[in-house]
């Protein structure tokens, strides 16, 4: 019988003919990856006995959950960090100057297809965009990790996701995240392979690929995937760390489920608080004032996002009640939006550029709402209390629909300013 | 007999022909200012009883300390101050997209010739660089303005501080600004008015002479001023929000004190740890090495200060032991530096550009140091815990010192790489 994409991985890096869902077996992460958490995880590291990392060449360490750091505490978690990195010769180590990590992860030429990729961090589902199996997984199992070079995993059942269709003018990937997270539900894939296919996949940039691998998490899904392309391909070509094979999911591969969407059908969507899977069409949301525009994130804080909010705001002023943050997802994100002007044009229509890393996403950091407030985020998550306050309301929303959103103040359809 | 230029301006604005030293005037203010602060202000002034400020169109606000908010408190802090400017109807509020208060108002015209500008920051002594008297007041103080329109201030004796000569190449305002603190002492010149004079200070940039009324206060001065002249009014020329009145000492003047500097004779200067009159030659303090390099405040944010130092990093990276931190004074300083490229060489080269306020100068976001930590910064105070931590050491230097520190990785003579 034939076996999914995320099947063949992690049969091959098993070193096995075959696998079957349900089936445990145990591999050698091509890379695993943590951040600011790395603090934590190195203490229960410490706790093992072990005195030495499996291979200081596999471990991947970013900071980037609150940078600079904001209070001593977390400038001491910083340099801890540090000093584990130069003491086990961990090369793989990018300070606050880098980004966001499952950005990072992917500039960096970590996201390899065939690559089993698992790190701290629920959003690791984010590498399948590269047709690579990749999970988030506990500090504790990291901590095991690097003393002991395995994992064990559950071969998880698959589901595809078929979509075709042309994304109409002013809907984008993370609508249609948005829209299969509402229909799947939060808790619709749990431990599922979420594999995305069609022409709509196809057609979308790696950029845009990210954000539904990335928002595979919030079906529940073990790691969301896609296969690798020519467009992979040209992504990697300057940028790949190590060799990598390209695989495809057998003909005859069995999926548990399939849902299918049609793209060209869609509009903007708005996951109203207090979950992801609460998404309705923008019409229902158009109106709500908002206090604060949050454009950024793992999900949306690539290029083409604040490319298309730059668009939209090119000669225009965010309303005077609205507070817009843009976090590009990265310092190379930084510098290609900076080169292309679209900075300085967000910066002249009155938003705050900040310093590429989480932000306010996981509340801990710069852009913490008020009570009371609402934000229109391109995040991944609205839970309650998750900027920060939790008496504050989060709806999230594509880039497009953030810069719409700033412009006028409140929650506005993307479609009447593009 | 003769009046200061300090004495001139109070006598003008309390109504009177002439002022001593010692005497108490009431004064209008031209521009009561205030910035995150203004939270707790509020609450002193609704304390007060008066339902309504005297005067909306003279209170200035600006959101610099914590922004974007860390923390919900401080989120919510933010909230009650832009309720309480539309609820008074107060003009001049400038929000989180705007700049570090001092730098605010000069680029937005407040700062005029002949002013009394009080504010509720020891900073304040700043504006004193466009011939005003301005000073640091109590937020009761500014409560009690809000309520009344009036301050008493206490005519303080003059000093004068000539300085002549060609400040010679590598070294700044900021270490003549250094070199004086560190002769006059932190006290040596409590409640005094300090007025520069001279040819050095005339051949100054506004942004340089900024450098030296901002860091009076780090003698004890009430007020530190600098004769207006044809460079101010063309600074002014497209800002000012008010007619201005351009004043001069009288020759006969009476200065308690005088003050001589050679330029020509001065070398880079470093302020140690933990004050800011710990001043020595840079030589004593060259190989120290450091964590961080601190590059912005209301002192050293300015574009000259970003541009020397892109100057220096051009092409070149960063320790990789360094952490350094560029904040641009405002948005106004952002987008200038922008346009010529000085955030992308700083951005290359490695610097985290961050977002125009305060950032770490006072410890409450983001750059905070760790324990053990050494921080070379261009900002004007180096107490001990100043920057969130007691356990750390702040040294203060010139922009050329930071970007010469940044790239050797221990503070360096800027003299040896421009």
């Amino acid at each position: 019988m034939g076996m999914t994409l995320t099947e063949k991985i992690l049969a091959k890096k098993a070193g096995k003919k075959e696998v079957q869902p349900g089936e445990i077996v145990t591999v050698e992460p091509t890379w695993v990856m943590s951040h600011d958490n790395s603090a934590a995880i190195l203490l229960k590291f410490k706790k093992t006995g072990v005195k030495k990392v499996w291979n200081p060449k596999k471990i991947v360490i970013i900071l980037d959950h609150t940078v600079p750091a904001p209070t001593a505490d977390y400038a001491n978690n910083h340099k801890s960090i540090r000093e584990f990195v130069k003491e086990q010769g961990i090369e793989n180590f990018w300070d606050i100057n880098t980004g966001i990590c499952h950005q990072v992860m992917a500039e960096k030429g970590y996201d390899l297809p065939g690559a089993v990729i698992v790190g701290a961090d629920s959003h690791t589902t984010t590498p399948g965009a590269f047709g690579a199996f990749a999970a988030g997984i506990g500090r504790s199992e990291v901590a095991a990790i690097w003393a002991t070079g395995k994992i064990w995993l559950r071969v998880p059942e698959s589901y595809e996701i078929i979509v075709n269709g042309k994304l109409p003018k002013g809907v984008f990937a993370k609508d249609l995240a948005l829209h299969i997270v509402g229909d799947v539900t939060a808790s619709g894939a749990v431990y599922k392979a979420v594999e995305f296919k069609g022409e709509t996949i196809k057609d979308m940039t790696i950029a845009s690929r990210m954000v539904l691998t990335n928002m595979s998490a919030e079906m529940g899904a073990k790691n969301g995937i896609i296969e690798a392309d020519e467009k992979t391909e040209a992504y990697l070509k300057t940028r790949a760390r190590a060799p990598y094979e390209i695989m495809h999911p057998d003909e005859d591969a069995e999926y548990e489920r399939r849902y299918e969407y049609d793209a060209s059908d869609l509009v903007p969507k708005i996951a109203f608080p207090h979950t992801v899977d609460n998404v309705y069409d923008i019409d229902k949301a158009e109106g709500i004032e908002v206090n604060q525009v949050f454009l950024g994130t793992c999900t949306n804080g690539r290029v083409e996002d604040l490319e298309i909010a730059a668009r939209i705001l090119k000669g225009k002023k965010v309303n005077k009640n609205v507070r817009m943050l843009v976090f590009p997802a990265s310092w190379d994100v930084w510098r290609e939006a900076d080169e292309k002007g679209i900075l300085r044009t967000l910066a002249e229509a009155g938003a705050v550029i900040m310093n590429p890393g989480c932000g306010p996403c996981l509340g801990a950091h710069a852009g913490v709402l008020a009570d009371g407030e609402k934000c229109l985020s391109t995040a991944n998550r609205n839970f309650k209390g998750r900027m920060g306050n939790p008496n504050a309301e989060i709806y999230l929303g594509s880039p497009a629909t953030a810069a719409a959103t700033a412009l006028k103040g409140y929650i506005a359809d993307p479609r009447e300013v593009l």
